[in-house]
């Protein structure tokens, strides 16, 4: 029996579908995604929080996260301040508060704060002027590199590298994975369902001829 | 009391780390990835099948999708074979596969096919050439739109348009959601790490003033 009863959507249809119903399901194909509070401030001092289901890995050395900007009103803000001030933070969001982080996606005008909006806690590392969320147990904060327009649909990525990282300690294994489950850190899928994580294991590194095995959480021992 | 002992590393301490430890770390902060298998065949009708941690959506209209290559010698074939054929397909990754999957990784040669080393099954789309994953529940194919170079590391940001989607069709909601949690589609966070999902809910449409309300899986009505 086919374990799966696979319906075909074809070009066509996706190009007649209702608006609503396609951004759904595009929305759906890349498979599980980040969720993330980008925290920014003005030269007038004013902060501002939003929350980006585009944060990702781009690199280790240097160490480059990049996330995605749409020619949005709701995110422009976050987009003008990080090219005024050349730094934000990223704070990976938890059970505690996706909810919380989710409302920073309503319309606020760029004098109003979205901390104060949304119950949020602004807290500050030396010599940085980008807001931390406190409530966040991993975050860190970024130097804009650069801006890569993407001209098919007008959106940008949006590179920086990461300078400061602040991270609860109980989460940082021996071999530097930090185990961002132990954090109670959210996935997303589709627009707006959140996720927490349930981990099957950690991989070895793969070579060819051998199945991989598990590995600890701590990346140490092989687990039996 | 604190919620969280922070610990706090500076750029200094991350530029003196060694490379492992500092490439897990650094691959943690984004948060959950993606987990995909990308499929592709070359002119001489070898296929190829690679692993993918850096798979986002770019959007829905035109429904866009990219992903991140490095200078790698064991992603090589994938890129050779997209700019070849311009034809890509990406199966996302479940419970079931996702050690054969991570298998993928391992240093195969361009005549070896991973299909076979890894144990998945091709099969195809009438029309299209990339071989599809038959164990993946949700699976796309794309066509090359842009490839964008990304100096700053010697990376590339490959950007295709989705042109036709297979889905188990229990997964697909009324609104267009797909409910890739019952798929279960596997999360990926740092290097090596794979997790099952728990969804906390789905949450509404975000609206100065109001917190937003659960949301009912199939987008429809609010759940009470």
């Amino acid at each position: 029996m086919e374990k799966y009863k696979l319906k075909h959507i074809n070009a066509l249809t996706l190009g007649s579908m209702p608006d609503r119903f396609r951004t759904h399901l595009i929305n759906s194909l890349s498979g599980f995604k980040s969720a993330n509070l980008i925290g920014t401030i003005n030269a007038q001092g004013q902060t501002n929080l939003a929350m980006f289901s585009s944060v990702i890995h781009l690199g280790a050395s240097p160490a480059l996260v990049g996330f995605i900007t749409r020619p949005d009103s709701v995110i422009r803000h976050t987009l003008e301040n990080i090219k005024q001030t050349k730094q934000y933070t990223i704070n990976q969001v938890s059970e505690d508060f996706y909810i919380n982080a989710h409302q920073t996606s309503a319309r606020y005008l760029s004098d109003e704060s979205e901390f104060e909006h949304t119950g949020l806690t602004e807290h500050y590392l030396d010599g940085y002027s980008a807001p931390f969320v406190k409530e966040s147990g991993l975050k860190y904060v970024l130097t804009l590199r650069q801006i890569i327009p993407i001209a098919l649909n007008n959106t940008q990525l949006v590179i920086g590298e990461v300078t400061d990282i602040l991270c609860d300690e109980k989460a940082i294994r021996s071999d530097g994975y930090i185990d961002i489950e132990t954090l109670k850190t959210v996935a997303v899928s589709g627009l707006d369902s959140y996720h927490l994580s349930s981990r099957l294991s950690r991989l070895s590194y793969a070579k060819a001829g051998t199945l991989p095995t598990n590995i600890s959480v701590d990346g140490n021992t092989i687990a039996l």
